[in-house]
């Protein structure tokens, strides 16, 4: 089944304990592409681009099943660019730099080939461009799952609501999830994020792993204990594209399903980490993919006798 | 088998975001030997109280087999006294007041009738103290397993490094175990603890779970996400005592086993941090206990094939 993916395709430059990068390829959107097409093609994007953004990507992604009819360039804009410094920690970053460029006039058409699509994955955008693009859709997709971030809330937050209402499942980190609810309780938070139009949310807990809820049901999928995390720009988004590709190639929308998507997800997030922007991903083979969901299994796997 | 478990037995005064106690029952060993009880008989307790611990209380541990011949009371002295205030995330905490009264003279004597015990639970203490312990034993239990904090890495480094040379497992939070290494992935750490003496190493995070190192195997058990943290005091030697009452009523020290040992650990410990002090673990169930640790397979189960 296809699915279709919304955000930045655009450039970082990253600085980490580990290292600094000039200019490199990210996006939300680019992310989400590489580590979907592992799983399901077509991944259909819609994303804007500057003359500055590098052909042979293009070519790479498409080579991997990525259509590109829906990515708008601008001959004479640079793309998105943003520049942040990482602390020691890997979880806090100071945003150095926020170039919008192309993305200040991002107004997304949905081509016609991309109509019918099941699956639709909407990054962290301004939520006018979210809706926009759901409004778009003739059919309803089988899931539609959105990310969104703090400064939306503070300001575009009736919009972002409104979008809320449109979703099937919210993806955000524990602070924004804090945030969305004024709950310091995921627990609570996830009860009222319920409540707000998502009937299915993921809180994104960074190195203590993610939790998925519905209903009265939760899964809790832990992070890989890693020795090294070298750059965790990107992490989010790939565990977002490695969750909907699981989801886009199966077609099955159960919580059960959704818990291997998860596990999907966390074990692309993993190769993310492990070097600059997305090398670690253009690189990654299936069979690594298994091993590391092999490891996942391995990692909470217990067999218990009630007392 | 026989577990004894060393550490205070003491008055705690609690602040949280949820309200007050005046000078409550606290201490390490006694939050270890009310979640141990529930597992294995006899817990023999070491620790030293002064004439203001409620003979109640007494009573009550004995009554599920806690055994007190090595409690030593004295009777012109106060007990052991904390006080402290959580901060909203539960995680950080003031102290306001430290009371050592009898701790300050704390020389304690492994009665006659604990030798042979197969399992020792060393609660944080001033190490001297701790090996005074093990010293003493004539037979070298099945499993010695330490706790201690950073207090000790400050002021006690080289008899911290004795201790941890005569243990079987350190016990100790992320951010101990990140100070005693200087490490901040906590891979690494757990490698290089591993080489300091024991050869078993659980790391708790609070809320977001437990991971257990041994050689290159690693298990993480998750934390039940809970509606409300009412007070997270005692909860880490809870778990301890859930961990030890388990392996303690097996006897089987497999890194299998000890994958249950977390599990069954964490469950105490959910329930410890549902009222202020020990008052939830002395009037939980065995079926509230069973229940909780069905609610622990059905939160990390998931079933996967390979891609």
């Amino acid at each position: 089944m296809s699915l279709i993916t919304v955000g930045t395709m655009a450039f970082d430059a990253i600085e980490t304990p580990f290292g600094k990068t000039d200019k490199i390829v990210g996006g939300s959107a680019t992310y989400v592409a590489y580590a979907a097409s592992n799983f399901v093609k077509p991944v259909q994007q819609i994303s804007i681009i500057g003359y500055d953004f590098p052909q042979e990507e293009l070519a790479d992604m498409k080579s991997r099943g990525v259509e590109m009819d829906g990515v708008v360039v601008i001959p004479d804009k640079k793309s998105f660019f943003w520049s942040g410094r990482y602390h020691e920690d890997m979880n806090s970053r100071d945003t150095l730099i926020t170039d919008l460029n192309v993305l200040a006039d991002f107004d997304p058409k949905v081509p016609n080939s991309y109509q019918g699509a099941e699956f639709l994955m909407l990054g962290n955008l301004v939520p006018a461009v979210q809706m926009s693009v759901i409004k778009q859709l003739k059919q309803r997709p089988k899931l539609i799952v959105m990310d969104t971030m703090n400064f939306w809330m503070e300001s575009a937050l009736d919009d972002l609501k409104d979008v809320l209402k449109q979703v099937d499942m919210l993806m955000v980190n524990d602070a924004e999830a804090r945030q969305l609810t004024g709950q310091f309780s995921l627990v609570k938070a996830a009860r009222q994020i319920m409540t707000m139009g998502p009937k299915y949310l993921i809180i994104k807990k960074g190195e203590h792993g993610a939790l998925l809820f519905h209903g009265d049901d939760v899964f809790y999928a832990p992070a890989l204990p890693l020795e090294d995390v070298f750059d965790p720009t990107g992490a989010g988004d790939t565990f977002a594209g490695g969750f909907m590709g699981h989801l886009a190639k199966s077609g099955d929308i159960s919580f059960e399903n959704m818990k291997r998507g998860i596990i999907v997800g966390s074990a692309m997030a993993s190769f993310c980490v492990e070097k600059f922007g997305p090398t670690r991903l253009k690189e990654v083979t299936r069979s690594e993919i298994d091993a590391r969901i092999q490891q996942f299994k391995d990692l909470v796997s217990f067999e218990i006798e009630l007392l």
